[in-house]
């Protein structure tokens, strides 16, 4: 019997529906019934996450408290989020949410043991929020693994706007922005990419970039961690 | 400010997963908040739709109600069922649940007084089941529309085995069947078909079928439906 999987979405809106796609697409399944029980909680009035950790604006986590509460009132057993940034306020979410939380980047790191090894750097596309949180560092920092970041300048002309775009249902144009940034890093060296913010994948699969398969989707690899603990 | 809305899924999750595309595909939107707030219950664990129609297997609509409370327990505004033979319950999902339902065919009506407005023989693909529940002739008779539906063989050669590769990931062979039974329909005249179960459109969209073109896609028109009623 499946665990029910409460997900914690509308950061944004297009990314929690990309999640639910993925969570579907990476459940073996012959019938409705082997497919995971799910409750989504995607209600996008919330504040930037960004905007408050980078330059003191309202904090969303009243709101994403609120979505946990709802989704404890169903029962879930676990909670995912699919937004990088959001995870700023895990250790809170967890503690006052009173549900357990798969942790997004140990689910990347599940990728990095299973298949995706790699020798050298690896690069780590994100929001400026996302990196200074320190999640992917702190997170994969036992793991010995090199990380290379983009650039400021990298994330006001490609990042920032690509994921703006997707939030508007600008694709095409975001998935171009985003595969330029992975192009510089890839150029530099990295040997793997982290899709570390969920706008990422939307735009370049929204362009069916060959560059994808250089890339580890941290929203797939959430999707993934969640089967299989909802399968247990 | 937006209705809160409800989506009782899981009738697959494939289909669920594509209405919550389309819902925040088509809200015109320039940020996060713009988008319609939304609670999805997925819960596939639940009998068979067809086979409590065309055999008598056991009713699904207890646990369509179980639904239907979860969502009523999250206090939204309205609900919306991304499975059209579901809606051989909607009487009782109405009186029982306590919520108003949008309803999927009145959805397909709206776009075809919106600009799909057609001259001669509207096909309609949709399972056996949805056939016997009348939904679309009833729905739709005072249009005076002359409805053209799949023959029996048809449903067992091509509509059939779509759905069930589609609940099972097997979405380009889905895509070929479908498109082989919307060109049967084209073919003896139908001048417009309108994709009345929620997993062809996924399974045509898999192939990017130009046919496509032709198609009145009824989970698109209940996501159009939705963002109207939301934004009231």
């Amino acid at each position: 019997m499946s665990k029910l999987v409460g997900v914690l979405g509308g950061m944004g809106p297009m990314a929690t529906a990309d999640f639910f796609r993925k969570l579907v697409e990476e459940t073996p399944a012959t019938h409705d019934r082997d497919h995971v029980p799910v409750i989504i909680y995607s209600v996008p009035q919330i504040p930037s996450r960004d905007k408050a950790i980078t330059s003191g604006g309202e904090s969303p986590l009243p709101q994403m408290l609120a979505g946990m509460h709802a989704l404890k009132k169903q029962n879930v057993d676990f909670v995912v989020i699919p937004c990088n940034t959001a995870h700023y306020w895990y250790e809170d979410l967890c503690r006052e949410g009173g549900l357990p939380i798969l942790h997004i980047v140990d689910a990347v790191r599940d990728e990095l043991s299973n298949g995706h090894a790699v020798e050298g750097p690896i690069g780590l596309l994100s929001t400026e929020a996302t990196l200074l949180s320190g999640i992917y560092r702190d997170r994969l920092a036992d793991r010995g693994i090199e990380l290379m970041v983009n650039t400021q300048e990298e994330r006001d002309e490609f990042i920032n706007p690509a994921i703006e775009w997707v939030k508007c249902g600008r694709l095409p144009e975001a998935g171009r922005a985003v595969d330029r940034a992975v192009a510089r890093l890839l150029d530099r060296g990295a040997q793997k990419l982290i899709l570390g913010c969920t706008e990422l994948p939307v735009a370049l699969e929204a362009i069916a970039s060959p560059r994808m398969g250089s890339c580890i989707d941290a929203t797939r690899a959430l999707a993934r961690a969640s089967v299989r603990r909802a399968r247990g």
